[in-house]
């Protein structure tokens, strides 16, 4: 069978995907690609109203909830519509950086303690929550034709491979998340349920409607060495579809030119 | 734009494919699938008469050669070969495990020296020479769609991963090919060729002509607990699918209900 | 030079020692080794009035303290108390396990959100308060006969190194940890701090006054199976008299029988 | 018990150690440390009439061994030597970097096989032969007062960590080495003896009798950016002492400087 056919049967099962966090790079490329391979689509973002979000609803039909990821009661609220309104998840991404504002190149001593909890509590505990609630709902699905419940999709970054000086917070935040996604998927991969961390080991750059590329670094010259979300959405879809006799538990994506 | 037109976008490409080892496993899929979307495709074997390998140049087109990949000569005339006959290879697959006969579950005081050193030079050195001829050969390669001059997959084994008890052998010979990979990416990547290392973190299973399920391990029940070539080779054709904006390095592949 | 002759001429430095965590294991090892060994030594703990506690400032004139090391302020405090009473600290080691009662062997679905951000911010943000008020506080020091302004060792655990399932919260936590002692390693080592973060790859097992032996997991055999929180003070104080020409940042322990 | 006390039991057991290579950095500096502790030391060389091995004799009673550790006979031989001269190893050291000559900084496609696979032989199949007469000798060993019945140690380089470019044989034989010592440290450990492999993260400086400063790579400054032999042997004392109960089987050492 060719890979083309095995997308057809895919496509006609109307996966719901949901997507948690709302940027223009990865979710938007997720929500696009997923739409265009037939899956109902929803993305959760603390400001549903973003223009980026709007353009998603009108050309795609993507579904948007507004939704704070580091309240469980908010999250759980979440899952509950979405179920509701388009059915139940067979594929989440969680995709939320977290960082707060002016914690970047903050030496150890400089840091200011709240900045580190709430970056923790933004990246990783959101982190737990999504998974948590999509591991509930996932367990009651019935395996597909790949043999798999759902699959729980992790953004991490560079952080989560190494720690990096002037950088504690984000590396406790994606060091927790490696390890939140590791034990799920000692979990729940026995139970079905595909779960995947995919550190992206660079910065992420995309091309804007009018055709210049942007990049989430300010100061950082807009070249190759520049992670695209479209083709990091590729992969998303890729382990969604991979089946349950050789799933990949974690992949690191990082562009050719990059020092690792 | 869709999955399904990339690919007949990549198919008229007409890429070659050569694929050293040559068992009813890996390499049978992955010969199976290459030719399936529309690559040229040889394969390399100690025995190229086997009848799995016949039926493949029968089936699919693919052309056989003999090669002990542990020589030198032999790998240089290998790829000299294939180029003069199908072109210039845009995917090399390195699927040699090298275990020596009588090694398995020996401790490390039973086992003979002289093994040691031949599953080393099987499976490690034999890596080595063909990642050397596949640099030689795809550094002179255009790039392609995706930016790559060309792709080279090692097929690795847990022992890359971990070096098990009674299995020191095996263990050095795994960890050398990883050791390998790494270096290989590190310096070709910059130069347009994705390489990438896949532990397969499992035995291996397939379906027999007859229907019945084969596998590699003697005395392991065949059930899920089997990592499905099939599925390895669709891992292994998305790798070289890869845009060089997002290249992974290392995928390793294990069934749902493997413990690690 | 012998090693004896060196340990004379260090412990003439009279080096301070702040433990944070007070359990009878290896927090009161470290605390009297670090004494035998001519430290001045200080414990700070939830409940200072313990008896293991009292006994350690009888037999070995240890300092005790009252910190909840997950709050800022009280972290603060208990750095300028200690620096006050007894000296700016040289060696600091992190000690708490923080995981809250009731979250073992939870399932991902069954554990209440809150048990999980309790046991991050008791783990890992203690961690990271204390972290970062022993860099305040040695940045100041002139290096010693290693050239080191003092040391950080952290105690971490096999959840550090691998997500367990039903152990999300603690996997998170401890990763968590490991991110943190990694940026604390580079930022700080180049600047003469050595940060060390030790996993104990076992449960912990000790010999209690009356001869018998404890460990921590209820139900467990007491066999050779455990970790000496003894010998695991001996490894503390090694990494602090390393040299800064040949620091170890990582050190796993586990005994002899440990699966890994 | 204090350290000192433990030293001054250990000594009076007259442990035999056995180092293979025979430079004058960790070899010279792990010989001079094992005679100072009270050891008998014996140290393997291809050349043992080198002036550095004959001063190491006059000054610390070290007996030298010509042997070719790549050849299983050598390796063979020299345990039954050394056995018969001294007594039975407690603690062995493979000390051997493999490089062949003009293998440095040269690119994936200029290396010639051959270099490869003597890179590999000299550098992990001699680690192969040394931890398995090692083996055969120590397993026949009492347990000492630490619960052990000898201590293996190997030293490695940064490229057992990562796979550097333009490095491909010692990217090989270090990733070789430590899965040999991997799968030793699981199927012996628990038999009593203890495995460690120690990555030096840097290179290697040391004074000479002249008081000027050494190092191994021409072209690099004399700074503090070197790892110090005289601490790396004492890192490797330290493991030999460690009781079972917590046992490191891999201990990275850089110098404060390095970047990693």
């Amino acid at each position: 069978m060719t890979e083309s056919s095995t997308h057809d049967s895919q496509a006609s099962v109307q996966h719901v995907a949901l997507i948690v966090g709302g940027g223009p790079g990865i979710s938007s490329s997720c929500a696009r690609l997923f739409a265009e391979n037939g899956m109902r689509v929803a993305v959760a973002a603390r400001n549903p109203e973003k223009p980026v979000l709007q353009t998603l609803e009108e050309k795609h039909g993507v579904r948007r909830y507004a939704c704070d990821a580091s309240e469980p009661a908010a999250v759980a609220q979440l899952f509950e519509h979405v179920v509701r309104d388009i059915g139940t998840p067979r594929l989440v991404v969680h995709n939320i950086d977290g960082r707060v504002p002016g914690i970047l190149r903050k030496t150890l001593i400089e840091v200011d303690p709240p900045m580190v909890s709430e970056t923790i509590r933004n990246a990783a505990f959101s982190a737990f929550l999504v998974g948590q609630q999509a591991a509930r709902c996932m367990l009651g699905n019935e395996p597909d034709a790949n043999g798999a419940r759902g699959t729980v999709v992790f953004t991490n970054a560079s952080a989560a491979l190494k720690g990096y000086p002037s950088s504690a917070a984000f590396a406790m935040a994606c060091h927790a998340k490696s390890g939140l996604a590791q034990s799920m998927a000692r979990e729940l991969m026995p139970q079905g349920i595909h779960v995947a961390n995919v550190p992206i080991d660079a910065a992420i750059g995309w091309t804007q409607e009018d055709g210049s590329r942007a990049h989430r670094l300010a100061g950082t010259a807009v070249d190759d060495n520049l992670a695209d979300p479209d083709h990091i959405a590729q992969t998303y879809l890729q382990l969604h579809r991979q089946h349950r006799s050789t799933w990949a538990f974690e992949v690191v994506l990082r562009p050719w030119v990059e020092k690792w």
